[in-house]
């Protein structure tokens, strides 16, 4: 717990950062893990996510939570709300993009191991909710649940 | 608080009595008021309402809540169900639907003051209220809030 | 606020009581209010009522909350239990069983001011509340909402 | 509650239609009130709204919720659905978005009263909600509150 | 996350397409699976159903939550919200009804695995909850609970 | 999912039955399980239950929640209601009607599994809940939680 | 907002202060108000309350909500919790305890106007609530709801 | 479940009987479990429970819940209130009042297993809960969660 | 809703700025209403609130609410953000400090009206909330309630 | 259960105590497990911490929910109330905040087992939850969910 993180300097924290124009160009900021070593969990919950449907190039919406527990790396914040921004114009389906964001930062980041909850917005009066992750969670790691709401419809 | 009803003879309650086929052809029952002279509330919820869009034939949902201060009758309240199934095979506007339900029971009933909301799922990620008074409520009425969640998407 | 209420002989309370056999049959106790010449407000709330449906002979379930302005008296709360008990074999509509509790409690013991609600549990999918007060509550009186939920099936 | 619904042809409703590119450029569809001579209220839920911030360019997201009670037209809800979609690349501070988009359907559609609130999603870990209405809501009109949640944070 | 799905082409999806008469009447579309090859779940949650009770012929309602791990394919949402809408004359036993929804699409679908829960309204006050599930879920699967509200009668 | 239930005679599905006078004298109606052979899950809630304390004769309520997993029969629901309704004046302990409910059942139908949970209302301010199932779930089987409220008492 | 408090010198804030053995022991510390002359509300809300059943001699619970709007002085938080503590061994029937605590601290502190509200816990299955206040809240004071949630048993 | 509990003599239930002046006057009340041979589980929930701080006297307040599985017999629930009662007096730790409660009824009652939450009320901000239990519950036990809400502060 | 928000220029969005070390160094920044002439309601809420007691140097924390119909100019937020955290090593009462915040905005900014709740976390088991508004508010302005809900300790 | 804590003299409890000006001027307080040898589990939440951005020196908050199964020692709360304040004037990103706390109580302590939660505000519309434990929790401990809301937005 030093006050002098010397060793960090995000890319987009503090700063004023245009929204990347699609997916392909945001470049996500991984810094140093400041408890390397430790098995822990992180969870970022995003309510404000939208992209547009592939077929009738109407906008969708979505609430994503993303779990993940950190190697040698993890996630700046910023740098992962420019990424999910920048959907804003992308086009796809539910599906494709819940889990697509799932393994491009389980890729990229290569945590020990990663999970995301895509809850996205009724469409013809029926939700979808998209569940992924890397693998059974590895043991030892305290995962919550994510508890979110389920769609209730009216009354 | 007698116990023995002799002056109510309903239509449908403890009988088999088959869903008419359209609000037309239903026929709701009126039966004495039993508390006639008192000033009180009566309130209907009714989570399980479909009808049809006149426009693309899809069904529709809703719950509905009803309340009214009876005057010389109140509506039975298996006759109310029945009437409510009718519009299963029904095309017509959330609006119309919800208002005209309101002012047939108050044209027919005649009570001192009757109030309708109907809560609609979403179409187009947008639900529709619809809410629908003959007045003012008398002076002296208890009127609760209708107290329906409102609608929250995701999250 | 005397330790000694030597002037209050409850019928009831710290007493074996038998559950009276009908409403005729139950006396309500009413005993002198411990701060009259103050505008105030009781509330009870029976979420264990029950009485028998007059035309199938089935039993109903209700939540009644009741709130009054005491005058003279107040109603001790064991023989207001015991009065809702003695409707286990009563035979009465919602609307009807409702009101007369209120209006029952009201010419006894003629308070400023009273009022009753009663939630009763759906029946055909459909649930009653009834809600009767004696006049538009008392000016200075402080009357919150009984704030019990809006049925609201399932999901 | 005529099921034949002639004099109604809706723009959007049951067609694919394009986003419009701003608000400028979203035509909303005004249809006949077919309650018309009732007064009654008609409330849309919109929790997929979202716009730029003008300042720093960044997409802002709102739950919307208006309350309108009509005059001589009703708006259709798909054209609604695509004017506040027109929102997505316009920029605006969160006052003037909300009571701009309240103004101009009052101004276009000369209801008799018409309510909107907004409510912002946080920036700075403060959200920021938005209320205007054309004035105070005619007698008799029934108006339930919104029942929007607080922001509460965390915990 | 490509922004060119062109080898989807939804049967419903975008179109206008009139209700099927039965669920036998009733075509699933299946399409690609856009992240095959990665174990995932996917949850829709239909709070608007309906069908007919095969005794009385009394409609029945219910909320639907269905999950599923996909193989090949997924189905696409349109489509089975015609087919969810074409038992609104079908009459089943909500038993049955939960049950044979499940195992049609897992019949058809040939996915990894598939949950179905059916939360129907109450009739005689007592609601009825059906769960089935094709086996256990697979070793890595993320299942959360479906999470909907336990059914409370009133107060 | 066939429309001719025609191997199904309920007992008292769509007819009027007088409740029986005691548990002894209740008949529970074993029907066909429509999907023999599927591993699945039954859950019933029943909020409106009463029977009567053995010690002081006053009248004791709760909410029972029945989980089971069928094979040959299932259990018809308004025969189970019926049954449910004959404790009304029965004297039992809350530990020995909530076990004896489920063993009655477990007993008679031969399920694969059952469980039943009694949420009794609170006496002297302490309510209690009892739990007993016929053994440990089958593999495979899914048994959601029964979710009921904890009691909080004020506040 | 000045930083330097001198003017107030609270008897127990900060210190280590025994219970009053009775309320007729305990002393309110009234402080000036540090913003006299504004029309303001403060709320305490008072979740740990017990006093004594004058007939049984069992413990009573209640969660108690004192609001106020000042004139000259303010009531000491730490005082006005040792004053409830006093209660601790005090007999008193619940009406005769709210309102009395009430009327005590309008009677010592003369405020512009006081409300009290008592939410007991059940006895015999049913609480009760008490409201008192001073008068007709002064006009331009705002009053929120108390907001507590009403009894509702189980299920 | 049968109505003449002859072998059961419950020393309070139904009593007039004086709380205890401290734990180790009180007598808990064992009578046979009606239920033996059945692996059960018995929850008390009890919100009514004070205690006093060791170090500085002043009242503590906590909301407890015991769940057991019974073996021989089971704690009267009369007795058992009496119990929690005699420790209005009594100074103790958080922890060590929890665990000991939970203690002495293993100890005494010889339960197959038993279980108790203690859910604390905030001091200097920050609730204690303590959660003991005798060992894993035994196989084929149906254990709930105990479903107390956490601490949230305010907002 | 004009896109070119060139009359504004707010000092802090934007920007980094410092936290000022006191309120009395903290400046909220004022910028041109830009709905002026429409009578609105802005509201901000402010979870993440901390001062210092003045008595015992302890840190208090609040939840805020803010409400105001602006006149000639509105509060820009991140203006607002930093003077709320230059209350961070401020001494002030709980009263003192709500009401003084309102009074400073209603001061400086002189809108038409202004109200502010604050809900501050409990000290010696007892939260206080203190609610201040300007006056009445104007006739035809709609100000919802805040809506915190109200504290309740533990169970 | 002993009313004579003779062997624990806290440092705090029943004390004025000023606030350490940094975590590592903290002295934490550990004093005889009262329970030594049980195998139980003791959870604080602390709704009211606050610490800096080491990159912006902008004010941070959290809800933090701290769980152990104690071996020697406890943690006395006030010292914990203590030493979580100190962290006001302290840099740190969340991460490393969390566990940091988590893993200093753990060094120090030595309890058989540890967990902690950090719920931190949304920062960029974004919330960050850590998760940390010092392994998988013994077995026979009962660990329940902390059951922290999940962050939701708006709507
Ligand atoms: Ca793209
Ligand atoms: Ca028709
Ligand atoms: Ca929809
Ligand atoms: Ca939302
Ligand atoms: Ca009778
Ligand atoms: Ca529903
Ligand atoms: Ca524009
Ligand atoms: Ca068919
Ligand atoms: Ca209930
Ligand atoms: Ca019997
Ligand atoms: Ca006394
Ligand atoms: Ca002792
Ligand atoms: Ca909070
Ligand atoms: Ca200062
Ligand atoms: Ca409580
Ligand atoms: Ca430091």
């Amino acid at each position: 717990m030093s006050d002098t993180p010397e060793q960090t300097h995000p890319l987009h924290l503090g700063q004023q950062s245009a929204l990347p124009v699609s997916p392909e160009d945001a470049v996500l900021d991984y810094v140093p893990n400041p408890r390397k070593g430790s098995l822990y969990l992180i969870r970022f919950a995003a309510p404000e996510f939208t992209s547009l449907c592939p077929v009738t190039g109407q906008p969708d919406f979505a609430h994503l939570v993303l779990d993940y527990a950190p190697e040698e790396t993890i996630v700046e914040s910023k740098s992962l709300k420019l990424f999910l921004g920048s959907f804003r114009n992308h086009c796809g389906f539910h599906e494709d993009v819940t889990v697509g964001i799932g393994q491009r930062l389980f890729d990229e980041m290569k945590p020990r191991w990663l999970r995301i909850g895509g809850y996205w917005y009724p469409r013809g009066g029926i939700p979808i909710d998209v569940f992924w992750q890397s693998g059974s969670p590895p043991e030892g790691l305290w995962v919550p649940d994510q508890g979110v709401a389920s769609y209730r419809g009216r009354g």
